[in-house]
């Protein structure tokens, strides 16, 4: 596999390193920026493992960054990070007509769009599934062991992802998910949008009913949700996971936290305990 | 003391609260916004110590807010966070006549201005010294511990204030510090606009001058300096900061990082043994 990768900036943190770099991605036919934290231990020639972060709607990899406080732990468990873009960008990429934050640029939905104009860029399951970890694999010092996590339209991501590629990823979690985004207008606006009428092309990607089709068995999951979110009760459906994990008996741990609401400062206060979540799967 | 503060925002962290205030300044003669974290402690009815910190060039509040990751220490410790603003703000206000990010909005100094247009609102030395803490202390469940910290020219502003008060700073630390403004450029800048030509003005707010002066005599210092921050040799100066201390002695620990930067990744990566090393000396 050959790789161009341009550095834009590398900033020593915790004794290792958060490096961001520019390429070329074929799934996604444009330039994409990610971001990578590198943990103390592979100046000790270890191969690591990674944590995949799935951001939310608006967001870039820059939020992750610089907002959770992340590589605290990555630096003390010995993984590494690896912070994706959102969607495709640049000229020529499709966004939302009326200039929406739900659609389009910052809005991927981790999705493969079969509609135009989407179509021509917005690949981000398969850029997030295949290219991206090919891409981190075989270039950076890490293991193919993988963990994924995100936030809100990240959560879904990381969620759905996981259940569709159990044997790819030791454990998933995430914060204040959109579980069943069939069924909430976030979720409803995109898929229409990006995958069409036919409302059964849209069930591959939904949580809730990957989890009723039996997908997910034995896959260890963890999910924290703000009970002060409030997106909580039109968008993000929790109950439906908690619902549907119950009767498919997944091993699922799904948390109310009293009082937090949807920003990086309910994230921060809980990242530790997701990380140390996936360091138990990976080797 | 009546006061009238004006909640901006409040969000649950580390199961305490991170809080934005609005309010008005007597001392800048301006509305000031300010955030404070609140640690779980406060629940049990303890009035807890406060660390202030204060920021750099073109910061508000929300930059350490939400990228140094201090809250995780300052809930595990028992410490509330206040944190200014770094500058008056607001109409009327003066700013750069060319809009330079090193003097005017962002760049207060945490000095007290003699000269116009300066005077009329740039009075921070007294603000961070004796308005903000008269008005935190008598707000919220704090007690009238104190110790301060802060970056580049907050670090500047945490190290010479508590040299000049340290009989109300238990502890003071910086990152990055400006620690002889009076002999760099960003500070002669300054100065020579605040407090204008007379240089014999600028040196009761010049670190190094202090230190020289014998102020400081039994304060817990310690310094941190990335060795790789572009603005070590012409801006900060740390070297002379080292002399002027073991020259009198002082109780300072000022440690070069290597490999780190200038930026929030540095801080992020040793806020918590600041903090560490501020709650040994807080009751």
């Amino acid at each position: 596999m050959s790789v161009s990768l341009e550095l834009q900036s590398a900033n020593r943190m915790f004794e290792g390193w958060h490096k961001k770099y520019r390429h070329r991605s074929s799934a996604l036919n444009c330039e994409m920026t990610f971001s990578i934290y590198l943990p103390p231990q592979v100046d000790e020639g270890i191969k690591v493992p990674v944590v995949y972060w799935l951001s939310g709607l608006t967001c870039t990899d820059d939020n992750f960054s610089h907002k959770a406080g992340a590589q605290r732990w990555a630096a003390e468990l010995g993984l590494a990070l690896v912070i994706p873009d959102t969607s495709p960008r640049g000229e020529g990429v499709a966004d939302d007509p009326e200039g929406a934050y739900d659609m389009g640029l910052g809005a991927g939905f981790y999705i493969n769009a079969t509609q135009a104009p989407w179509n021509s860029h917005y690949n981000m399951y398969d850029y997030i599934v295949s290219e991206l970890p090919a891409l981190v694999e075989d270039v950076f010092p890490v293991s193919d062991q993988r963990a994924i996590s995100g936030h809100s339209m990240g959560g879904h991501g990381a969620l759905m992802i996981a259940l569709k590629n159990s044997d790819r990823y030791s454990s998933v979690s995430a914060f204040a998910p959109i579980v069943n985004p069939t069924l909430c207008p976030w979720g409803e606006k995109v898929f229409g949008n990006y995958l069409g009428d036919d409302r059964s092309e849209w069930q591959q990607y939904d949580t809730v009913e990957l989890i009723n089709a039996g997908y997910g068995k034995g896959l260890p999951i963890l999910v924290d949700q703000g009970s002060a979110d409030s997106f909580l009760e039109q968008q993000l459906l929790t109950d439906n996971l908690i619902a549907a994990a119950q009767q498919q008996k997944l091993d699922a741990e799904v948390r109310y936290c009293e009082g937090y609401d949807h920003s990086y400062f309910f994230m921060a206060s809980f990242i530790e305990q997701h990380l140390r979540f996936h360091a138990q799967f990976l080797a």
